[in-house]
């Protein structure tokens, strides 16, 4: 081995082990020095200092992210449901009787208002025709394809890159410090799971979202999981900590969200017996993202705002505490 | 830092680059010599070699491990039936009603064989009662507490001194070179993740089995999860792939298993793209351990014994293959 590499190696080791070396200001650079940048890395300080009150060993340092709104934009639609609106505008020449039948109609007419005013049924119809009926492996492929090609209406950026450039530094600064970051999302886990990995570093195996059924089958001796039209788990609201208790089976120690539908998951890892870190991304940035909280229909944050001020928890306000939000390339 | 653990660190560093390095012959300690343990190292030298025809990235390899009867003994009843008929004895003074109806009289008066009589539905019904209406945190305690003192019928010893020690040593060199291994057992995954981290080195996260249903609750201002009557997945059969989608979100590339119910997981890993390990632990030591495969009610290995043979599975026969089948300490 050469001996820079082995240098470097052996430093990186030293700076893993030290935790509490990498947990200073060079991390962050996106963050503006305040209260929401103090309170994560005091936080981060406290539980990787070893022989201190509020040490957390590196298995144990579990950090849970909701990720439309908190890692990436959800204005103006959800990006799952413009992936499900295109979806069904590429099947329409296969089920011709979306013409005429809501809401298809008014999907394939890029009518989103009526799309809408069909409420949750509307929009699990359209979820349906567009994720069910073929096997993983072809949603997969089909979900990887749509997300490297398409484009945000607003901004004409990639999806990818309509990520949270301070986030992806809170991802990479938990990591160094110990610890195993998991995506925690309302949003459909094979949706997410093509990309998580390149774009957040968080392998499909840390994923956790909602999901509809999977059934095994042979196929001309060939095992595939057929997705069905059945949903199978709603990973929201008081569904997150019942989500993580299956798939991580043990309690995080941080907590990252911005809406009502990450509170349950907040007063979950809040009441955990040792330190906790619960923070939540308030859209206050309407220049540079967009401002909602209490009225907005996409990732409201009313009950949860409250909470969070009368516990205590971090608020970061995106318009004062982020240098920048989108990576900038 | 002080020079030897510098040393120790590099080395451990260098030897873990160099996967291959430390696929040979030190490892594997209680395997004799001979076409399992061959296959095996084969296997790993294969897809660790970089740049060979069949090397996966560390991140890819993926190995997942039955429990009952491929990590552990499952003879002469599951483990985690001796752990819920323990359970029902202990809440017996709680339901009075216990002591006049079945399957609990059996169950109380030790009659396990009619307890067996009453099939699934007997066994389900203990599982219950023994398994839900408290919180997951009551729950892992008392699963915690038991497996620590509890001792197996025939032998005598703890019930985590009866795993496998060849399969350790398994575990343990394939995590040494590069691979992430997982629990997929048609055991209760609550059950088992209190101990398999100290015991296999697998972390919760890393555990998947068959599960209750859990709620999420607000007690006093306090959030639990409470533990539901009521089945939310079986992780057997066909419901095994289903659960490694579910939880890993990509193919293994090496499967474990002893019985029929471990038959789809290993299927569906046959089936991967590139090269894939697939086998099975064979009982063939009654003196030893125990003997059986397509008779037993337990561990029942008929289809997948015929399959492993046409499709030219390794077989372990625990006989021939293994020097010593426990850890002796």
């Amino acid at each position: 081995m050469n001996r820079f590499l082995l240098v470097a190696i052996t430093l990186g080791i030293a700076l893993g082990v030290a935790g509490q070396a990498i947990a200073q200001s060079s991390a962050l650079p996106s963050w503006n020095d305040g209260a929401a940048k103090n309170s994560i890395t005091h936080f981060v300080a406290r539980v990787t200092q070893q022989g201190g009150p509020d040490y957390v060993a590196p298995g144990e340092r579990i950090a849970t992210f909701d990720n439309d709104g908190t890692l990436w934009a959800e204005q103006p639609i959800y990006v799952q449901l413009a992936f499900a609106l295109d979806r069904v505008r590429a099947l329409a020449p296969l089920h011709p009787q979306w013409e005429k039948k809501q809401p298809f109609k008014a999907a394939l007419e890029g009518d989103l208002e009526s799309v809408m005013r069909g409420g949750e049924h509307a929009i699990l119809e359209l979820l349906m025709a567009s994720h069910a009926g073929m096997t993983t492996e072809e949603f997969e492929s089909t979900a990887r394809d749509w997300i490297a090609t398409a484009r945000h209406p607003k901004t004409g950026r990639r999806y990818t890159e309509m990520v949270y450039q301070p986030m992806l530094e809170l991802l990479a600064y938990l990591r160094a410090n110990g610890f195993k970051t998991f995506i925690v999302s309302g949003g459909g886990i094979e949706f997410m799971r093509p990309w998580t990995e390149e774009v957040y570093g968080i392998p499909p195996e840390q994923v956790i979202g909602s999901s509809i059924e999977t059934e095994f089958e042979l196929r001309d001796g060939k095992p595939v999981l057929v997705r069905l039209a059945e949903i199978h788990f709603i990973d929201d609201e008081a569904g997150k900590p019942v989500g993580i208790h299956r798939h991580i089976g043990r309690r995080p120690i941080a907590a990252f969200g911005n809406s009502d539908g990450d509170l349950q998951m907040l007063q979950w890892v809040a009441a955990g017996s040792g330190k906790s870190l619960c923070l939540y991304v308030h859209h206050t940035d309407a220049e540079r993202e967009w401002a909602y909280d209490r009225e907005s229909s996409i990732g409201r944050l009313d009950e949860g705002l409250d909470e969070a001020k009368a516990r205590g928890w971090t608020i970061v306000d995106m318009k004062q505490d982020w240098k920048s939000i989108f990576p900038s390339h």
